[in-house]
Order: C-alpha cells, then structure tokens, then sequence
C-alpha cells in the first residue's frame, strides 16, 4: 500500500531527495542464493549517470551505490537489501528562480498544493534523482529473473523520436544503441539529432522523446489477470517515470486504426513451440505474456525547466515570470531509456516470483 | 496482492466467468452513511449492456444487479458490499470452433498456456463480461467521490476514433455523446461510422478505437507519488480493461514531438485561484492533480473473434484454421466508453481516501 | 490492504451480514488445477453447523455452500473462487432489546460509534456468522496445502477448557475430540462439561473456553520474518476471531516463567533428519516452522449475550439494562474449534505459496 | 506484502543485520507538516539501549540514528522518511561456537533450513537489533498519533514478571517504572528480581518475563473488522517481537475461565461520555477501540543464548554440544518494554489513518 513502493513480491521502496543527504532504496523479497556484488549494480547506474554526454545536464555525480544489508559473503540471504547512494554534488547555496516559483510543467507546484509544505532544493523528492534507485534496484531484478527463469532475458531500451524527428524503423538496430550518447538504434540519424539537440539548447528551450523497451526470451504464462495484468503493471511502470505522458503496448495507439485481421497475430506450431506471424500484440494477450518479444514503447515530454521566461506564480500566489538557469537537460528522455529497462526488470522479477506462487 | 482486485482503501474484488452461474465484486472499504440502491448501480450498466445497437453483441443479459450485503435501509454501512448480476443468457450449448481452437490476439491462448486449464465457455474469466462488475463498482465509487467533495465530480467518456476515421476535435461536445449510440461526441461523423462499421460487419472483420474519458472538478492535490501517482494508476485502471493497447494522459505520445514550451501549460493566479493557459499534461503534473481536467485517452484493438478464417493451433497443438461466428461485436472499442468512466471512478475514489488519511 | 480480506497470496475477502440475504467469500490466488467440489466445502460447513448440540445455537441453518465461479469440471482454474451461502433462516421480525439497546461486551456498540449506523439484525457484520465464510475458505486453504506439501497436513483442534474446568493434558488424545460434540480430547472430562454447561444455561449466563489447534507434517522454513512470521500470523488469524482474547504459541505464557536451559528444545540430528527433545517452541522459532507440530491455544471469552440483566446504554445514550433472550450459546468456544482450524489452514495456504514464490 | 514491513498507510520497512553496516528503517505514508528531529527519535533509543544496566547485553552501542530523507526545516513533508543507525560496535573478530552450530531455541536454525545460507554474525537479520528501527519508526508514529488525535495518548510498558516472580497487581503503579532498571511497576519487587537476575546470571541462565503495554486516551471508533482488527494487529505486532510467545488482550486468557456476567463490562452513560463498570475488554470490542485503555500483555521466553552447554547440531547436521558465552542477557524480556511500546504506537498511528480515511 505504500506508494513509494514498488512491486508485489519482489518489493522496492525508494526514499531520498534531490539535494537531501542520500537517496536509496530497500529491496524486499529478494530470493536467497544469488550472488550479488556492488559492481553488479553500479555498471547500470554508470549507464544513467547525468555528464555522460553535453546533452544531459552536467551535474557531476558518482553515484556510488553501496550495499548496507542482505547480502552476506557475496550472495544474497533472503533478508532486505538496503542500497544508498549519497548525494555529493548538493550545491546548496542558490536554488534562484526556483526557490520561490513554480515552474509551469513541473511537480513543484502540485507537492506543494498537496503537502503545504516545499522543498525547493532541486525538485526534492519529484526530481528525477530518484530514478537511480530504479536503476539500481533494476539491476538485482535482472538477477532475480536469471535466477528463476535459468537464463537471460535481455530487456533493452532505445530513443526512437527525439522531437520531431523519429528513427526510420527500418534502420532499427539494437547493436547501434550502446555505439552513440543517444541510445539511437538508427545510426543514420544521430547526426542529426546531435544538431537539431545543439539548436534546442541554444534556444534556451528543450524537447521530447519517445522511448522503446524490448524483453526478449520471457516464457509464456507471465502475467497475472485481471488487475496484475502484465501489461497492466507495464504501463504503470512506466507512466510512473518523471515526465512519461503516454505508454504503449505492442502496436499501442495505433491499434485502433486497423481491422481485426490487420492486427491478430496468426498462430502456428512448430513440434512443441508455437510462433506468430507478428508480434502486434507486443508479447502479451488478456495480461499474460505469448513467448514473444515484450514491447513497450512511451513518450517523455520535453524538460519542464527552461530557460525561456515563461508566465508563472510565485508561493504566495503571486503572478510573475520564471527563467530556469542552471545544469538541466534539452531532452530528459536521453536519460529514461536506463530507466525503462529497469522498471522492465521490476515488472518480470515481481511477475516471475507471483507466477511461481501461484502456477509452481 | 490479489490479482483480481483494484485499489488501495476503496478496493475492488472481481469474480465470475462468461458463462459461469453469475459474476460480481465486493467492494471493500466504502465509506458508512452513503444512501446507495441497486437503482444507483442499474443505470450505469444499463449504459454498458450488450445489444443496445446493432453494432455490438446481440446477447441479451438483462444484467441485472443486486446488493447482497453492506447497505442497510438504503445506506452503506462501512461494510462489504457484495454485488452480483446472474448470468441469464448462457447459451452452453455449442462453442463450435472456440472450444478446442485458439483465437488469435484472444487471451484463450495464454490463460491455457498459463495454468493449463481451458475454461472455453465464451473466454470464461477473459471475457469482457467481467467488465459488468466493473461498471456496478465504479456507480458506487461516484458516490464516494461525491462524499468526498462534497460536489459532483464529471466523468464523461467519448469514442474519438473508429478504426481509421477520427472526429474532428473541433466538433468535439460532451453533449452530443448521449445522443448517439456510438458515444460519439461529434455529430457530423456518426453517420459515416454507422455506414463504415455496416460495411465492416458484412465483410466478417473488426476494428479497433480511441476512447477518451476525462474528470473535470477534482481538486488539486489528488495522487501519489512516486509509485501510486494519479497517472500512474489510470494508465494501469485503463490498460487493465480488454484490448486496450495504449494510454496517454493529456497529450500523452504527441509529447514527445513538441518543445518545453509549447508543451508547458503556464500559470496564473486569479485571487486564490490558479488558473493556466492549456491543459496539455491533462490535469497531472508529478503524478498530482493540478484541478484542471484529468483526460486520458485509450486505444481498444479490434475484436479478436472475427469471421474471416485465420491461421491458428488447437489445444493438441496442431495446425489448423478458425473462423468465429456467432454473437460478436465489429467493434469492441464502443462498449469500453462506462468501463472506462468506471475505471476513473474507482480510480479516483480510492485516492480521495488516500490523500484524506495522509493529508486529513 | 482491505480489512475484509485475509492473506497475501491466497486471499479471502469475506462478505455479509448475520441477517441479509447471503453471506459469503472470494478466493484469490487459488493455483489452479486442484479438485474441488461443493462437498469438499460443505463437510466442513457442517462441523461447524449451529444447532448440533443443545449447547449451541439452536438457529437453523443449512449453510449451503455453492461455488459460483474459480472451478470448471470440478477443477480450479487458478480464477477467483466464489463461494455463497444464502441466509436461509432470518427471523427478521423481532429484534427486541438488541435492536435499540447495546449489549455489555458485545461489538454492537463500537460498530455503532465507528460507522455512525447500526444494523441491529443479529449482530450485523460482528456476527459469528461471518465465520461460515472462513470455515469454507479453509476447506479449500487444506486442498491448497496438500497440493503444495504433496502430502496431507493434520490440522486439528480441540477444547481444553470450558469455564474453570480444564482437562487433564495427560489424557488428551486427538481420536476422542470426534466422538463428542465438545470437541473434547479428554473423555474422561465430558460428562462433567455437560452437566456444567446445563447449569450455566439453566441460569442464564455463558462461560469461556480455550482452544487448541495443532498442524502436523508441516515442513521446516515456513514463515517469513519479520513481520510476516509464521507465528505473527498465526497469532493475527486467531485474534480477528470473535470473542477471542488471547493466543498462545507452543508454551504462550508460560514460557515468562522458566528458565532458557527448561524452555529450549534441545536438537538432534538423525541422518538427515532433525528432531527436537521437545516442542515448547510450539513448532516455530525467529518465525519460521522448525518441521515439529505447529501448536496454538486461545482462549475465548464467554458469550457477551446473556439473560441474565446487565445495565447498559441504548442508542440516544438513556441508561437501561438488557437481557438478551432467543437463541444464543452458553459457550460460543464450542464453535471455534473448526474456525480456528480453518485460520491453521488460511495461514499455512499463504505461508506455503509466499515460501515458493521467494524460495522456489 | 513485503514481510519486513509494518503497517498498511503509515508502513514502516526494516531492513540490516546485527553485525553489517548499519540498520534502518523506510517510513512509507507519514502526514505532512509534522516537527520532527533526530532529537525526537533519540530520545526511545537511548531507552531501549543495552547496556544501560548489568542484566542487559553488555555491547556498547550508541545507536544513533539520522534522518536521511522526508524532514526539511525540521518538518516532514509526506515523502518517505529514511532512518539509519550505523552499528559501531561490529565485533567481526570472533563469534565462537555460533558460527558453526545452532543455538537451541534460536532462530539461527529456521533462517539455515529457510534460505539455505547462514549469516553467522551475532545472529544477522533475527537478532533484536532489528528492534532498534522499530523503537526509531515508533517515536515518529508516537508524532503521528498526536497530530491525528490532536492530544497526547500516553504509551507505557512495564515488566509484570520475571520468571516465576510476579509483580502484585495491587502494587502497580506507572510512575515506579521509570525509577528502576526493571521497567518495574512494583517497587517492592524491585530489589527481590535484582537479586534472582543475579543469581540466573551467575548460573549461566536465562529467563522470561511478562510485559503489559497501555494506551491511555485512544477514542472510541478505532480499529477496522474483520481482520484489521485493532487487537488483531495488536496480537501480530507483539508477537513480531523476537521471543513473544502469548499476547493477551484485557483478561486474556484468564477470559476463558469466568461466566458472561463475571466477564462483561456494564455500559454507563453520564450526559454524552461512555463510562464502564471494568475494563476486562481491554478497550476494544469486535475489534475497535471503546475509549478505554488499551491494555495488552505478552510474554517473553527466556533468552536462547546461554552458557549451560545443551544438545545441538552443526551446519553439516552432527550432533554436538553448545554453550553461549559472550555478551548476552539473563532475561531478554527486560528490553522488550520500549519495544512494545513502539508497536502499539505503530498499531495505533496506522489505525488512525486508515479510520480518518474511511470515516472521515
């Protein structure tokens, strides 16, 4: 029931601000047995860290995780992991702008209205500082899942729009995302975004992103109807991302467009194995999962925080502008795509823990 | 943890199968001294029953609801209340093809994947008759909501979209929804969808929809964040519902194509009001009403059970071909308009309570 | 987080009032393709049947399970179980004191002061009736566990005391507890019981009892720590029992009294099997089954509605007494003993399938 | 879901092992705009902290705990509030006999025969270190409880016996418990149980003790039937507490032995307050709190760990023989009041948010 929790059997709860001490997380209901190492973690945050590339914002943080507890000579003992991270690059001292002001399109204002009460230190608790915990937390799901299902589940994400400006998806190449600071599978386009990004932050202004997330090797059966749907707990994943407005299944929006025989993926079985001529429905049917790719795609809006005056309030109700300086990104969605996979790996390590419950 | 229940404090339990004795809920945690009949309850599903036009299911279930527990001498008590609606028309005759072949895009195949057992009676728990229950709860959670608040809150729905053809949002009037038995809100269109859906039916085929449902008058402050988010939760409430393959709240995937700010919705402040110039995050910032609308939108895939024959398996695993005849709606997307209002009721109901416990 | 619920992974939410139309229950989470039949819940109805013995309840009820959906040919298919059973003998036209009056011990009151409204038709929802429900949920919980162990799980209760008369713990034998309608293990004390029983009816009062409940073949490693220990759900299982109002694990109580060197059950191993020189742990140590005997007690209060007069308050808070007359048990603790057992079975039904989902 | 959480709206999560890092706490749910500081919480430690007399583990630990997270400018602000204690005192040198074999009555078995891995250290997760989080999290639910009910509810624990030494009940007296190391509300026994406490010591025992805890103040209404009971959840927290083996609510046991008059508390009115004759109900009926005092008692079993050698088994299943020197308690049971304390504050903290969220 808490709602900085996360899962049902394999359960994260996120704490931790912006620019407060530390930030962390605690894993419940990890499987004992599996061998658990900081590094193991600390190689996705890597992939996260803000800095890694001019187009996300330049805060130098390590991110260092460490393990405080549940694991003991290198495996995990059934008990709660407890993972923190503290915050280095805090820069206290001038919050300017927003300090006082609300930021249009930005959560400040709704935490205020809810709690009374704000903490202007960076976004506090709605910045997307927290999604390193995600990322960290993902990490031991990807383990957990290699524990249950006996071999790897790749769960990979890609950009496939940078604003306007989409991938052909017939250039679509999973090995060109690690080659470019994009997480572009199309490469013909990075060069384009790469200008088309420089032109957004000289204008002091920012853009959207669409994001894809591909599990590959998922059994069938994964999934639990009617609310615990597979793609149920997908979508709640990811629309629970900072700034995600859309998610989308399989072939997602545009299903609607088409006729039934357009859009069924036709059955065949080969000896034991049953394969489909597509994959429209993204790996999932009535919430449980085929056998096939699982597929997600969602869209980030563009960063709140620009540099462009815009019209606004301050805490006391005041109208007045509002001109956001500082480290902050032209495209937050760069930065989703490490967060994606992990709330991937959240869903199926939770999913495969259930199912085992239940189905043996 | 109940994977067949909704919600957090107003919590929803489904139960029953198509063609089973009867379905139904309880609802758990509904709030004490609320005047509620089985009238409250009728009048919604009335709204959802099967065979209200040509265009859907030509089943004819009565639906009819009764309150067996937690309301006495026409109040709620603070107890559960059990609903159930008896199924009438079970026709268990003939299944013809759907008893031993699978359909594809149908959930017949996971569930019998999953826990290797097929309930072939109509799509068993699968069915969309489930969604009957959903629709008596979410009659109960808009008194809740009223309880609350203390005024009426707007759920409203609308088909937008019917396969390829899309309303022109200009002609978009909540007043012309009732008016139509496609819940079409644009009146220049019905026509053509009534003609294009008649050719669709002739030729055996299906098509898919967009649907979207908005709140207006919740006040600001409702969600919460980081896992239980306002749009976090609607876009699992709605991607729970049958065939629906995407969501996106307020611009939801056009986001990712604009900049920060065209996309930004800016703020004023009139007195003690805050006001703002668009609605493009559709009511939500940081997973928090901001008191303007809440709208989502969804898309419905196209029926799975189509009359043109399709490749397929049966349950021995062998090639085979299938063609469903029989009672099926060349739209399916048209019946999803109460399930989702319904959906957004029990959505937002339960995080009314929420936010009272945590912010009183 | 419903309060009419119980368990995390096989669920039940429990419904109805003394006096409606049904009550009844919601199984979530059953694994499917276990055997299950009516009578495989009714025979365990009729244990707990009022009206068996004239020291209880002489109401005359059926209580006649149906399953209305979760089983398809006699076999779970792994969806929510329904069970209903209507309310067959109602006798709603006289309510007399009860209706306006609060009886001294007895729930009417604080349901009244909680929820602001009181549904004075036999108890409402604090009736024992409700128990129905947990006795036919855990007709099922004892298939899921035989299902999981693959071997049989004695579950077995007994009374150990009535009023001041406890039996000789020396003479206690599990075969006799059948072969009365005490549920007494101690023949020896039987004929005494009845006699006093006779005397506390004759003169208008009632007594108290304890109960002992014993799991037998249950394996090591059950129970999850910390706060979802075996013996922590145990105790929360018997305690939501009416009327009762102490539990006890293995020696309860008593182990404040001795010392650790009389209290611990020393441990031996026999190839690869290990035994314990005693069971004062009650089967349960940190939490967690030891694989010896799971042993609870508890003790429940004597029945709050009695004849003789007792000064109390009505509903407009005027002093008055009461003397509750018609049809109610000199010792309700009589009753417990298959409701308690079927709290065992709840218990142990969850704790097997979280300990699969985590352990594997 | 999570078995190292606690509570449904105010959800405290624990998490570290004795001899690791550090330990802590996650506090999911707490109100906004509550004053909280280090201070507040420091307070309960120092309390419950050993060492503070010779009958009590000798480690010297500070526990000092920070806030990490949820707290700006000395005020919570309704996001997670992270607690961490950093355990100075680690002692990883030697750990003797206990790191191979198994302590009789100890919980080093059941995590063994559970996760198949052994955390060695000073007992890893089940060791009473994990209480330090609770006697943290109670302090803030102590706030919490205050700010809901707009009064202070006063808390209090005392020892009522110490093996076979009871206080007399007529002797009790709150203010005694504070002026001796005891926790004792008897001051006449006091030197009597100083004297056998150091006998047992002496001899290498150990032994139990009997614990009331008291919650004075508490309105009418609290509590949430079936099973979210007041004394239902009362019975699971205390039966958490490592050791508790009995929880009694009122008379407890001692119910089952007395008639229904002998047993019942007669109802007064005096204008609108609600007065009673007794209080044998321990405050609660059918689950939910009468306005009288909460009163419930647990017992402790003496402490596993002594030096008397006894019968056990090593980690490859031979038979051995262990004895337990180094830094244990003579009776655990002393250090359970702070403890006991905190769970009803816990118990009481979350009941009241969850009434406040159904009733208003």
């Amino acid at each position: 029931m808490s709602h900085n929790s996360f899962g049902k059997l394999f359960k994260v709860t996120t704490w931790g601000e912006s620019h407060g001490t530390a930030i962390g997380c605690v894993i419940d209901g990890c499987p004992p047995l599996i061998s658990l190492t900081e590094k193991d973690i600390q190689k996705y945050l890597d992939l996260r860290k803000p800095g890694t590339s001019k187009f996300v914002t330049q805060r130098k943080e390590d991110d260092k995780v460490e393990i405080l507890s549940g694991v003991f000579k290198g495996k995990t003992t059934g008990t709660p992991i407890s993972l923190i991270i503290y915050n280095k690059d805090q820069r206290s001292k001038d919050y300017g702008d927003i300090k006082s002001k609300f930021r249009p399109g930005h959560a400040d204002l709704t935490y205020f209205l809810k709690y009374g009460i704000r903490d202007y230190r960076g976004g506090g608790r709605s910045s997307a500082r927290e999604t390193a915990s995600r990322v960290a937390a993902g990490a031991v799901a990807r383990k957990v899942i290699r524990h249950i299902v006996k071999k790897d589940i790749k769960i990979r994400g890609a950009v496939t729009q940078v604003g306007a400006l989409s991938i052909n998806p017939r250039n679509f190449n999973w090995t060109s995302v690690g080659s470019n600071s994009f997480f572009c599978p199309d490469k013909k386009i990075v060069s384009v975004w790469e200008e088309y990004l420089g032109l957004i932050r000289k204008k002091g202004l920012s853009v959207g992103a669409t994001i894809r997330v591909n599990a590959s090797g998922l059994p069938a059966g994964i999934g639990e109807p009617i609310y615990g749907k597979l793609d149920t707990e997908l979508a709640a994943a990811m629309m629970s991302i900072n700034a995600v407005k859309g998610v989308e299944i399989g072939l997602g929006m545009e299903a609607a467009s088409i006729t039934g025989d357009e859009n069924s993926d036709e059955i065949r079985a080969k000896g034991k194995k049953i394969i489909f001529s597509s994959n429209n429905a993204g790996g999932i049917l009535g919430g449980i999962s085929t056998s096939q790719d699982i597929d997600v795609s969602l869209s980030v809006k563009p960063t709140s925080s620009i540099i462009k005056p815009q019209k606004t309030i301050n805490e006391k109700l005041k109208n007045t502008t509002i001109s956001t300086k500082g480290r902050h990104d032209p495209c937050v969605g760069l930065r989703a795509v490490p967060i994606a996979e992990a709330m991937m790996a959240l869903v199926l390590a939770d999913q495969l823990m259930r199912n085992r419950a239940q189905c043996g």
